[in-house]
C-alpha cells in the first residue's frame, strides 16, 4: 500500500515541539490549580443538536465548519438509523451540558478547565489547522465584577507564566437581551440606511444574525458601523464603570472595542480578546449568563475564555526576545554505549540505580560500532558518556566524560553511581 | 430544547475522578522522561485505509468497532465525495503514519509516548468505553533482548511508580513469519480434525484469520487449542531463552500464556499482558517488527504497549489497601469570605500577593450572608479561613481561623501574608 498522509488541515506534533505544548500546559496547569479551578475531560464528539442550539445555527462554526457523522459503524452506515454526532467545535457547550446532565453544583460557584482539541472544517492556513488545541476556563454560577475580574485576572497570570508581557486586553460590553436588541437594530437600520456593499456571507447574516457581521474583519474595516456604546443602558454603564475601576486598580492593560462581538450567539455582557501588537487573537472569552438556562434549565451565570495553542506557540516562537519556552537544554544526563553486548548487565544494573534520582540515563539498545560514537553523541547530546567495551568488563577502573568540558574521570567500578549522583550534584 | 445526553459509551469526567487522571499522566510522565521518551500528539482521525491496512482488515477493531465518516462538512454530506476517515482506534498505525511522514529518526532509535483518546464502536460494558484514554508507548527502529526487556522493565517501573506491586507478566512469543504460518497451520489442523464447535464468530474467523479465534476468550476457555510453544524454532527458543535470564536477572515477575496472541495481526516475536489477579488485562503490547516495512516502506523493528486508563483506575478503585492516588487532601489553603462588598480591593490584595507561593487561594465571588458560611466550609475545606465584614474594613487586627484545629488567630492587617506562608511553612 501506499502511506496515507494525514488528513488535510491537522497536525503531527512531535518533539521538540511536542515539548512544547507539555510546557505550556504544566504552567497553565500549575496556575490554575493555585486558583482552585479543577480540570474536566468531555467526550470528543456530542449529539449534533448540543452545538447547533448552543452556538448559534447561523454562525459560521455551525454553519461552515461542524465535522459530523452518524452513530453507527461503518458496517451499517447505509442503514442511516442513529443521531448526528459532531467532532466539537468549542468546548461551552460540553462543558454546560457535563454540569447540567452530572448536576454539579450545588452550594457555590464551579472553576473548571479542559485541555482539549477542538475540530473546525476551516480552508487550512497558517496557525489554523482543523485540529486544534485549546485551554478553555469556565467560571460557572458567578455574577458580578468580581468574577468578570478574576477571568481578566486569570488571563493576565497565564499569560505572565508564559512569558507574555506586551498585551492589552480589548472589551467590549454586550449587555442583557434588551441591550443586544437595540444594537441589533441599530445596525441593522445602518444596513439599511447607508446601505453598505457588504461581502455575500454578510448580505446573509444582514438577514439572518446581524451581529455576525462584525465578526467580518473584511466588512468591520470597511464600513463605520454603529459604536456598541451607544446601545448601553445606564446599568450597563455604571457595571462598566467598576469594572473599569477594579482594572485601574490592578492595573490590568485594557483598551475598548466597541465592535468586539465574538462569532458565537451566546455571548452576554463582557467580552474579551488579546490580540498581541496586531496579531491575531491569542485568546477570548466572555460572560454568557443565559446559556445554562437555555440549553440546561439551571439558573447559572457564566463567564470563560479559550486560548489557542498553536496560535500562541507561532507568537511565541516570532516574539523578541526568544521565549525561554522554546529553549532545551541537553535531555540525557548520563548514556551508557555498549560496544560488546557482555555489557549490558552492567549498564542495566546501573541503570536501575540511577533510577533513584531525577536523571535521564539512557544506553544504545544493541551492541554498536565505535565509529558511531560521534552521532550518538550529537544526537543525545548526554552530559555524561560512559563507553563499554570487553576493556571495562575486567577493568577496576571505569572512564566517564564530560562530554560538554570535554573532560575524562577514572572512576572506580563500584562507585560510579555516587560519583554521577555527586558530580550532577543530586539529593537522593 | 431538552438537553441531549451524552452520546452512548462516552464519559465526562470530572472531580474527583479527572483529578486521579492528572495524578496519573503526571506520574507516568515523570517516569517515561527518565527512560528518554518523549510525547507525541497526532490527528484524532485518520484515513480509514491507515487503520485497515495495518490492524488487519478482519480482527474486531476494524471489522465492527471504528468510527467512520467522510471527510466533507454536513452541508454537503449528501455528496459522498471525500475519503473515508475514521476515528483511531489505537495509537500504533498513527505513530508508524506520524514516524514515517515526518522522516523522523535518523541516526537512532526513537523512543515515543502517546497520552491519547480512543475510539470503539463496542457494546459499552463496565470498564469498556466507546471513547477511552491510553498511554501508548513505541519504542521504534531497535531490535533484540535489551530493547524487549527495556520495554518490559518500562511496564513495571510505571505500575510501581503508580503503587502497583502485585501483578505478573504473562508472555508469549510469536516469532516471524514462517513461525506464525506454523502456528497457524497447526490451529487450523486443529480445528479440522478436531471440529470444536466453536462459536459463530470464529467459526468465520477459522477461514478468514485463524489467529484470530484465540482472542476470543469463550472458545479459548472451551477448547484444548494446540500451545504456540510447539511451533517455535530453535532459533525462536534461543531468543526466549536469552530473554528469561535478563528477566530473571533482574527479578521481573513473568509467567508463559503460550495462547496469548493479542487482537491484532501486525505482532511479530514478544507479545505480553498484564492481568492482575486474574482481572482483564490492565496493558499490553509487543513487538512488530514489520509493520513500518509494510505501511511505510522503512525497515524499522519496534516494540510497544498500551496501557488502559480506565481499567488501571478501575483496578486502583477496587484493590486493597486503598491506593493513595485516590486520596484527595483539602484543596484550598487560605479561603477570604466577603460578608460586604467593600472588602474585596482587600481581598484581591492579599489573593495577589499569596499567589506568589505554592498556595491555593479562594474567595467568594459575591456577597454571600455568613448564614451560608458552614457550606462554604463543607465545599472548601479550607486550612485558613478569613471572614470580612464592616469590622474587618476598619479593624487593625483580622481573626484567621485555622479550621482544621479549629483554632483563631488575631493577626495585623499589614503582617497577614507574614503570617500565612510562616503559619503555612512555606518557602518564598
Amino acid at each position: 500500500m501506499t502511506l496515507p498522509n494525514k488528513p488535510r488541515g491537522t497536525q503531527d506534533i512531535y518533539p521538540p515541539r511536542s515539548l512544547i505544548y507539555q510546557k505550556i500546559q504544566q504552567i497553565v496547569t500549575q496556575i490554575l490549580h493555585k486558583n482552585n479551578y479543577q480540570p474536566i475531560i468531555f467526550p470528543t464528539f456530542e449529539a449534533k443538536e448540543l452545538f447547533t442550539s448552543s452556538l448559534g445555527s447561523t454562525t459560521d462554526i455551525i454553519h461552515k465548519e461542524m465535522y459530523t457523522f452518524a452513530d453507527y459503524t461503518s458496517v451499517d452506515i447505509e442503514d442511516k438509523k442513529g443521531r448526528q454526532l459532531a467532532l466539537r467545535p468549542e468546548g461551552t457547550a460540553s462543558t454546560v451540558r457535563l454540569v447540567c446532565q452530572n448536576k454539579l453544583i450545588e452550594t457555590s460557584c464551579f472553576k473548571l478547565y479542559y485541555w482539549a482539541n477542538m475540530f473546525r472544517y476551516e480552508r487550512p492556513q497558517k496557525g489554523r489547522y482543523r485540529e486544534f488545541w485549546q485551554l478553555g476556563v469556565e467560571l460557572v454560577n458567578a455574577k458580578g465584577v468580581v468574577a468578570d475580574y478574576q477571568i481578566l485576572k486569570l488571563v493576565a497570570d497565564i499569560l505572565y507564566g508564559l512569558g507574555i508581557r506586551d498585551f492589552t486586553f480589548n472589551l467590549n460590553y454586550l449587555g442583557d437581551s434588551k441591550t443586544k436588541e437595540k444594537y441589533k437594530n441599530e445596525l441593522k437600520n445602518f444596513v439599511k440606511k447607508d446601505n453598505p456593499d457588504l461581502c455575500e456571507d454578510c448580505q446573509r447574516r444582514g438577514k439572518t444574525n446581524p451581529l455576525r457581521i462584525l465578526d467580518c474583519l473584511l466588512c468591520r474595516n470597511r464600513f463605520h458601523f454603529p459604536s456598541y456604546k451607544n446601545a448601553w443602558s445606564e446599568k450597563d454603564k455604571n457595571y462598566i464603570n467598576e469594572l473599569n475601576q477594579i482594572l485601574d486598580k490592578f492595573t490590568l492593560p485594557y483598551q475598548p472595542d466597541y465592535y468586539l462581538v465574538r462569532g458565537l450567539d451566546y455571548y452576554t455582557g463582557l467580552v474579551f480578546e488579546v490580540s498581541p501588537k496586531g496579531e491575531k487573537a491569542l485568546l477570548g472569552g466572555g460572560r454568557y449568563d443565559n446559556l445554562y438556562q437555555e440549553i440546561g434549565k439551571r439558573n447559572f451565570p457564566a463567564i470563560g475564555f479559550a486560548l489557542g495553542i498553536e496560535r500562541l506557540i507561532d507568537y511565541l516562537e516570532t516574539s523578541q526576545p526568544r521565549s525561554e519556552l522554546l529553549n532545551f537544554s541537553s535531555r540525557v544526563d548520563v548514556f551508557f554505549f555498549a560496544i560488546t553486548g557482555k555489557v549490558y548487565l552492567d549498564i542495566l544494573t546501573w541503570k536501575e540505580k540511577l533510577m533513584a534520582f531525577q536523571l535521564v540515563v539512557d544506553y544504545n539498545l544493541e551492541v554498536t560500532k565505535i565509529k558511531h560514537l560521534p552521532n550518538i553523541i550529537n544526537y543525545y547530546q548526554p552530559k555524561i558518556l560512559v563507553v563499554l567495551g570487553e576493556k571495562e568488563l575486567k577493568s577496576k577502573n571505569i572512564v566517564l566524560r564530560d562530554c560538554r568540558k570535554r573532560q575524562d574521570f577514572l572512576v572506580e567500578r563500584e562507585k560510579i553511581i555516587e560519583w554521577i549522583k555527586d558530580y550532577l550534584k543530586l539529593d537522593s
